[in-house]
Parts: C-alpha cells; structure tokens; sequence
C-alpha cells in the first residue's frame, strides 16, 4: 500500500492564527482512495525548514503532498524553495499565462506585476490547473516518489484534489495489487467509554491482527471505529461490524460516520417531514447545522433564536409571568418554545433549547452547564435536563448532540 | 528563545475523521507566553511512530508536548510508550485514584479496571492534576528538555494548558533573558492580496531584518501581521504598525486579530445598541457568529431564520407577490426581511440575507453564490449584492463576513 505525507507551509499554522482544517479533508479523501496517509507535519515559511521536511517525508512516504506558500506575496516562498530543492528554475507557462488573464478579465487591477510572478513555474515540474484560483498545481518527480503541491486556500485545494492530485495519483503512481482501506464506523450514546471497553472486551482480544477498534468520544457520542489496511475483505469486515452493531445495540444511535444532523435530515427526508427550532443557548448554531448540508431546505424550514427574554414573549409567547415563576431555563419554558415555533413554522417537529452557557449567570441551583432541551413532535411534547459542561462552547456544542440524538430516538419510535 | 513542538497522537487524524483544532490554540497560547512553536506533527497510535516523533522533536526543540493517546481503551498507547520511551513503569498513583474516584462518584458503574488503568502513572514521570478529566498530565525530562503529554479532548488539554502546562514551563524552563514574541495584525478589505502588495513594497524594503510581514486572504477579508521573534520591542513594533495601519487606511476594517463578529459586538456594547438578524441562506451562522462569544446577551437580541420561503411570509411579513415578482433572493426581499425583524425583536440593527447557497438552485440570472444583504439601521435600511463563489460552506462563510464587514461600515458612519 502506497504511503503519503502531507506537509502544510505557512507561520500562520504555528502561531495559531489559522486551524488547519485542510489535512482532515485530504487524510479522509486520501483514504477512500485506498491510500494511507502516514503523518502530517506543519512547517514555518522557512526555507530551511521546507527542505528538511521534504527530506524527511520522502525518506519515509511515496507520496508527498504540501499546502501553501503559492500566493504572490514576499512572505511566500514555496515555489522558490522547490526550484532549489529541485535544482531548476522558473520559467513563463503560456497556458497558466492565458487562465489568469481569462481569471481576472473583469477585475484588471489585479493583473499587476504581482499577479505575474504566478505564471512563472519551475522548469521540471508537471504543470496542473487550478481552476479556481492564481496559483500552479506542480508535481515534481523524485525518483519512484511523487510530490504534489497545492495552495493551502481551502475551497482551492479541495478543488484541486478531487478534479487533479487524486486522478494523477490514480493513473500514475497507485499500485494497482494494493489492497482497499476500509473504515466502518458506528455511534453510540449513555455508556462510558471504559464501561464500552469492558462489553467489547472478548469482541477486541478475539480480533484478527490486520483489524483495528478505535474509540473517539465527543460531545456525549463515542464514535467506534474499525479500520483494515488492505488485510480484510470488505465481506470478512461486515462481519465483525455486524458483531459490533449487536453488541452495542443498546446504545446505538447511528451504523455510519455521518454527523448526527445529517443522519437526523436523512430520516425526516425519507418520510417527507420538516423541523423548526427555537433556540436561545445554542443561539443558532443547531439551525446552522440542521441546514448546513445540502438539500436541508427539504426538511428544515426554520427558527426563531430567542437569546433575549423580551424575544421568548413576544415572539414565542412565553407568559412572562412564566419566566418569573419558574426562569427562562426551565421545563415550562421550553416546553412553550418548541410547541410555538412548531405551530408558527408549521412543521411535523420543532427542537427548543434554553440553557446557561456561562460563563456567568450560572446559581446554586442551576448553575453554569444547565441545559433544558424539548422536543415537540406529532405525538406530543417532551424535556429533559442536561448538565453539559462548564465551558461555552463545550455546553453548546454539546446541547446541539443532546438535541439531534433526543430527535433521533423520538423519530426511532415512528419507524 | 526556547522552541517547541507539538506531536498530536491518534489514528483519527491521519483518516480524517477529527479536525485537529487543539494545535492552533496551543500555538497561540504558546506565543503569547514567548515561547516559538517550531513544527506540528501528526502521528498514529503505534509505538514506533510515537517513538520516532520524539526523536525528531527533541532534536530540534526544547519543550515537546503531546496530546492524546491517553484514554483507557486498548488503542490509546502513549502512556505505555512512554515508559518504554523514559525506561520506566508504571506504578499506582493514589491522588490520581482519589481525584478519579471523585470525578466519578455519581457514577459508580464508571470505577471499573478499566478506568482504573488511568491512576497507574510511569514511575519517573511527574504528575499534574487534569481538573476535568481521568487521564493524569505527565511531565518528563529529557537532559534539560522537556516533554508535557496532555489528553486530546479539546477541553480538557486547554484546562490542562492553562492552569499546569504552562505555569509549569513557566517556572521551569523558559528563559528569563529571552525576548518577547510580538505579533500585530490588522485587518483590511475591498484589495487584491498582490494589489495590497504592491500597496506595501517599499514598507516591505525597509522592514528589519527581525521583522516579518505575512498575508492571510480568508473570506474576502485579508489579515496583515507584523511579527517579531524577540528581536524588536514593543515601540519599536508599534512605530512600523502605525506606517502599516497609514499605508492601508483606505482599506483597513480593524486595527486587531480580533474575529469580525466581536469587533462588531464591541462597538455596539459600547454605544449600548443592540442586533438582531433574520436569515435565509447563512441559516443561523450569522446569529451564531454574533452570540459565540461571553457577554453576547448585552447586545444580540435575536433572530428568525427564513430557511423556507413560507416563514419569510408568515414570520417576516414578506408579501407573496414580492416574491413572485423578484424571487426570494432580491434586494426587495431582504430589505423587507431586515426591516421586519428590527422591529419585530426591537434592535437598532438588524442584518438580513438570502441567496443560493447551492448545490443547486442556480440560475443564469442568479448564479449559485448570488447573495443579497440588508442592513437596517436607525438611518435607513441599505442592501448589496455579492457573488461569493461556487461551494456552499464558502458562500455562506463568505456571506456573514460581508454582513458584519457591511455593519461595521454602517457603524462607523456614526462614529
């Protein structure tokens, strides 16, 4: 099985300005194309530094994959370094030439001496489209070995992957007797992580040695992981998911990797249903999930984000004297939430959410990490409590998972 | 000035499965405290990869932190590596016992042999206490370097961080003649990255030797940070800062690295106004966006998230033939959405978009990345129209950047 590392270029990965959110994409892509990705490594703009990264990801990979340092700024320096590395020079590319003048035909400022350095490109390497922005794809031969370098702007890399790097690796470098990666994840909720450990203890002691389990919790779901690097069959794979799923019923809420809301919009899909949510803690991002993938406008219509009190009268009308009895995080609350923005929206579910996501207004009695969640559905409305936390964006991400598992198991009782 | 590494353990980010968000908030964490994150590096749960990071890492750096690899399932090994690693093993340690038992007293079913491996630490290791989670911090020493291994659950290595890691190099390692590490970044729109290079050469010519310039483009908002490793002090940086803020002042939005959305929620805490939104194609973002952050309660107030074109009707009061006549994505419609939801939720702002946020929906007239923005304000309600690209997460991305980057403008109109 071919190996590959990435390495990322830019001082804005290691001074914190910038998550790299790049190699996740490339690793999970790199992988469904049967290829291993072995490590990733973030290096300064240095040139230094780029050299021996390359040296030591070569040593080590077949593949070598960068991002960024291709834009047409001083503090860039990725292609003269490989020019040096690579022992060649720059020279004028007419068709890379001809894209960015067709790029930038609207905008001629841009055209300036700057933006001309871009179509300047090492003499020996392979020249790819990038067909969304300025910079080169180049691939450079070393050896049996491949380096592909790509700029680090997201939505410019991920073109470039999927549309080139992927296909040039398919036809020229992949081995064709390579066996397949194979990752079958499932998801489970309200048991510990040790607790799970010890009821798949036999399941992992009796695994075949090319068989891996992983564990990976997070906001209240662990999601578990089998992997194959080419020594299972996918049949021999089903089976051992198969033992997993059953041993695991309990507490499953999902047989696949997908997030929790894609799994949550993919059921009301199927049965032609809709969701609505009133949010006040999670202030919108469970509305932003909910529609975050495509072809959400299916099922989700809409929410009322009530962060202020006087928002929870007038607009979902919550009796104020209701907020005085019992405070705004509260079952009565909630309850009155869901059930309105239901009926105004007008769809078969509506979520509300109404917590203290801190870091003040926490009490005695509620304090910071308390969360109310209701659920209004065809056959009524139910609450629960939840206590997710101490840390803001911990307690709302969180309330988001309790929220969507909560609808999960409600539509699981239609089904 | 002492260099680090970060060495990241678990198979889950070399699939793809977990962003890893932990590195870029140690990275900052670790320049604000002088210290210089040199390489980030990825590894997968296997002893001798584990082994080789290390060697690498302390062949170049002074301090190595690891995070994750430390839960008590079977594919979590770090803590057995390492005591191969250090030439050591593992010895009960009754604090850790005693603070797991209390961190799980609710739970009895918890204090199984499972999490019992958790109080069982490398004998020449030194313990730290992790607040909010089972796995110990280890702290070992390698000649005069040395190694701080956390856990990978984002909370809990940034309680970790904060309250032991770093107050422990601080008292240990870090050298007290070492210079500071400066960085300074303002923020600027409306200009080509190479146009703004271009703007900026002879500054450029004339920087230092100690001081770098780097370009972050993201989302139509290009940052600009002055960085310095030691090498100049603070008026000296500030007196190439105020050159910079000249230079750009056409363009420049913030004088800080601070996110968009808090620079709006300052002006407006500030001036003790107050911001709703109402929101087709962002769906939730922008609301989120504004009330991420503690203290969001003083100035954002709501919003009414319009994903269906029947909720712009019914909720936001948009007539059905303006519709017809305009189609939702209009500068008609938006401005009828934020001006609906100003006085519906009674905010001075309010910000509302629609647009095709794609895949599909698209049409020759109104490509997909067609965004529409109003911003209704105590002077009148004004609207734009943006064309943000071809994938869906960028458009909407992109969207709420031009929103708040439109609201600041509209703010400062009052300054």
């Amino acid at each position: 099985m071919k190996k590959c590392e990435i390495i990322t270029i830019g001082d804005e990965l290691l001074i914190g300005q910038v998550v790299d959110t790049n190699s996740a994409w490339m690793a999970e892509k790199l992988n469904e194309n049967g290829i291993e990705l072995f490590q990733i490594t973030s290096v300064h703009d240095d040139r230094e530094h780029i050299i021996a990264a390359l040296n030591e990801a070569f040593s080590r990979a077949d593949i070598v994959l960068t991002t960024g340092g291709l834009g047409p700024t001083k503090d860039d320096i990725t292609k003269q370094v490989l020019c040096e590395y690579f022992d060649t020079q720059l020279i004028e590319d007419t068709s890379v030439r001809a894209h960015i003048h067709e790029l930038y035909k609207e905008r001629p400022d841009v055209l300036n001496r700057l933006t001309a350095t871009q179509w300047l490109v090492p003499q020996n390497a392979e020249i790819l489209p990038n067909r969304v922005g300025s910079a080169p794809l180049m691939v450079f031969h070393k050896d049996d070995k491949l380096l592909a370098c790509m700029p680090g702007v997201p939505y410019e890399m991920k073109i470039a992957m999927e549309e080139q790097i992927l296909p040039y690796i398919e036809s020229r470098i992949k081995s064709q007797e390579s066996g397949e990666i194979i990752h079958r994840t499932l998801q489970v909720t309200g048991i510990a992580e040790s607790s799970l450990a010890i009821l798949l203890e036999n399941f992992e002691n009796s695994m075949p040695a090319g068989l891996h389990l992983a564990y990976l919790p997070k906001d209240g779901i662990i999601r578990l992981r089998l992997s194959s690097y080419g020594e299972l069959t996918e049949t021999q794979m089903t089976q051992y998911f198969d033992q997993l799923k059953e041993l695991t019923k309990d507490y499953l809420i999902a047989e696949t990797d997908d997030p929790i809301e894609v799994i949550v919009g993919n059921i009301l899909k199927a049965r032609h249903q809709t969701i609505a949510t009133a949010e006040s803690c999670t202030g919108g991002k469970l509305a932003s999930l909910l529609n975050k993938h495509a072809g959400s406008s299916a099922f989700y219509f809409g929410s009322i984000i009530s962060y202020d009190n006087s928002v929870k009268e007038h607009l979902l009308g919550v009796p104020e004297e209701m907020i005085k009895a019992h405070g705004v995080v509260s079952e009565e609350v909630v309850r009155v939430m869901a059930e309105s923005v239901r009926k105004q929206i007008g769809t078969d579910y509506a979520i509300a959410t109404s917590g203290i996501a801190g870091p003040t207004g926490g009490s005695k009695e509620k304090p910071v990490g308390t969360v109310w969640i209701a659920w209004a559905t065809p056959e009524g409305t139910t609450a629960e409590c939840f206590h997710l936390g101490k840390l803001r964006e911990q307690i709302t991400d969180r309330a988001c998972m309790k929220a969507l598992v909560g609808m999960i198991k409600r539509l699981e009782v239609r089904s």
